[in-house]
């Protein structure tokens, strides 16, 4: 394969040639790049603003993750961050550090990534900015939204009662991790082994190229269903009914038996001697949606496909609480991915 | 002086240090800081967004640049994009990804440059994000601003005929560079001699600590004055020249004598023997505006003390002249610094 060297092209030449297959797409993206600036016409809306960082070594690794996936998942996590706010995402920039090691073809993978994102979801990218960087790559997107007027939902919304509802199914992109860091071992200590992914496809397209649900908010507006309180899942499910829990100011019952997870998702962690419900509480990365609802919504909500009710908001701020399939009451915590791996192994000894 | 690991804050605490004196000042920040995106009502205008990044070693030197000064500059130079589509800034989210080679006390001190930054221009921190990097420092600022109905200007709205204008001095950022190059040289052949900085202090702010013209925004739309085309001087006069041609599809003709400089600016530009035009053109960071008004707009323009009327554009898109103060006509170049040092070195041979 070619490689061109990033300053064989200079700064305005890479921006030209990452950029030049933008179209727009939205009426209020009135100028896109090329500019000081992009202007925005919001037509009487309300504009949602999210910014995220990935850095290579923290967030991604390269010797798993294909640069045009991570280009899409970039934007996409982004995405979700609007939705979560109840709005639908308008417009995105896309500012990219990166270092020598890196060809402009590498530049191309991951862009064609961050063009896909923007046709499937009919985002603009309107702005962004490349840099050098002294080591690895690292991406920002700033990602826009509109909302009408009084529908923008936040955290700290939800009341005494509320029901909790989850969209999706949970614990696949963690299980999709889990599967790629056991091939890159393998791969490490033998490096002619081939990865063995086969079957595994689903989850990990769930880790390396996640979706944000503009689909659920858009039913949610056909449905004139508005959240009380929303939240995406990036950290996990228990970490993100924690924040609920904080903005609102309210406690919590959770039912084990009612958490959503895919039935692949669940052999696999069986395979890997992980708990499955540990997994869809403390895994992170589905990018799925976590509201409340008033109890007058139930019937709207409680035969769709999309979404489960998973349990209800308590007036006592300081219960926390999981019920177990076994019907026992047991405090829930938010222990994030190493929890997982020392509960495991607490469980193994 | 005490310094304290990020890693014993943890990401959330860290944010919640770093932003906890955030207060909203604009009407049209519905909600800032704490949840999945900001809420900003635009009340009828446009919407205007821009981002940028700093990166350690390619942006910025921290063997020299406060950082402080380092946390104003990146909000600044971000809020001069906004400007130069002749609208006001009114938010910004700011993302960090720093190594552990910092500690909170720096990162405290950066943040008091951001929001030192958003209370001199009434701006408010609305988002963000923070990161570990594997190594260096880096900052990305997306900022907003409205602008109402058709007052957006773009770079390529100028006319042939059209009057250049620019505005307050230009060349100094880059000659306070050269005097921080020059004692940082100095320093590492002699670590216990001091910086020799004194006399300086107006250009060193320039570089480290540049100023958006917000106010001569204001004063443009007080006076009725629209430019037809603007862009604000980061890398250059003839640069930034350049690309206003370029996107108005026009050519240019300057007056070596209006180019407006301070006189230590000059001053120092001669003692470090550079030839102070050059250092104008080329200079860069300069952070000021440069636009295009209609001959009609000529009285407005004239005797306002912040801005000089430095040549008109031409119908000739290929004929771009710098009228020198000796009255010969010369093709005008943009070479960026590294050209300056090289045609220094070339008059010195």
């Amino acid at each position: 394969m070619q490689r061109t060297e990033i300053e064989s092209l200079g700064e305005f030449g890479l921006i030209r040639r990452l950029t030049e297959q933008t179209v727009l797409r939205q009426p209020s993206s009135l100028l896109g790049i090329g500019d000081d600036a992009a202007v925005i016409n919001p037509e009487g809306k309300r504009v949602v603003v999210s910014t995220d960082m990935l850095c290579e070594g923290v967030h991604f690794d390269l010797s798993y993750a294909p640069l045009k996936h991570l280009g899409y998942k970039a934007v996409a996590v982004n995405l979700s961050d609007i939705c979560a706010m109840n709005a639908l995402p308008t417009q995105v920039t896309v500012s990219i550090a990166v270092s020598s090691r890196f060809s402009v073809e590498a530049l191309d993978e991951l862009y064609a990534g961050v063009h896909k994102a923007c046709a499937v979801y009919g985002v603009d990218l309107v702005g962004g900015d490349t840099s050098s960087s002294t080591s690895g790559l690292m991406i920002t997107v700033t990602a826009l939204g509109l909302v009408d007027g009084e529908q923008a939902v936040s955290r700290s919304g939800a009341k005494a009662g509320d029901l909790l509802v989850v969209t999706g199914e949970l614990g696949g992109a963690y299980m999709g991790l889990q599967v790629l860091e056991r091939e890159k071992v393998v791969f490490q200590s033998a490096p002619t082994a081939q990865p063995d992914l086969s079957g595994h496809e689903g989850i990990l397209e769930r880790q390396l190229k996640p979706e944000a649900r503009t689909d659920v908010i858009r039913e949610l507006a056909d449905l004139e269903l508005k959240p009380t309180s929303m939240i995406d899942i990036s950290d996990g499910l228990a970490s993100e009914v924690f924040h609920l829990c904080a903005s609102s100011g309210l406690g919590v019952k959770l039912y084990e038996d009612k958490l959503p997870i895919d039935p692949h998702t669940y052999k696999t962690a069986r395979d890997f001697n992980l708990d499955p419900t540990l997994c869809m509480l403390s895994g992170g990365e589905d990018y799925e949606l976590l509201f409340t609802i008033s109890q007058d919504d139930y019937e709207k909500a409680r035969n769709h496909p999309k979404l489960s009710v998973i349990g209800h908001m308590l007036e006592d701020k300081d219960e926390k609480t999981l019920i177990t399939k076994n019907g026992l009451e047991t405090p829930l915590k938010a222990q994030g991915w190493d929890g997982i791996q020392q509960s495991n192994k607490a469980e193994e000894s």
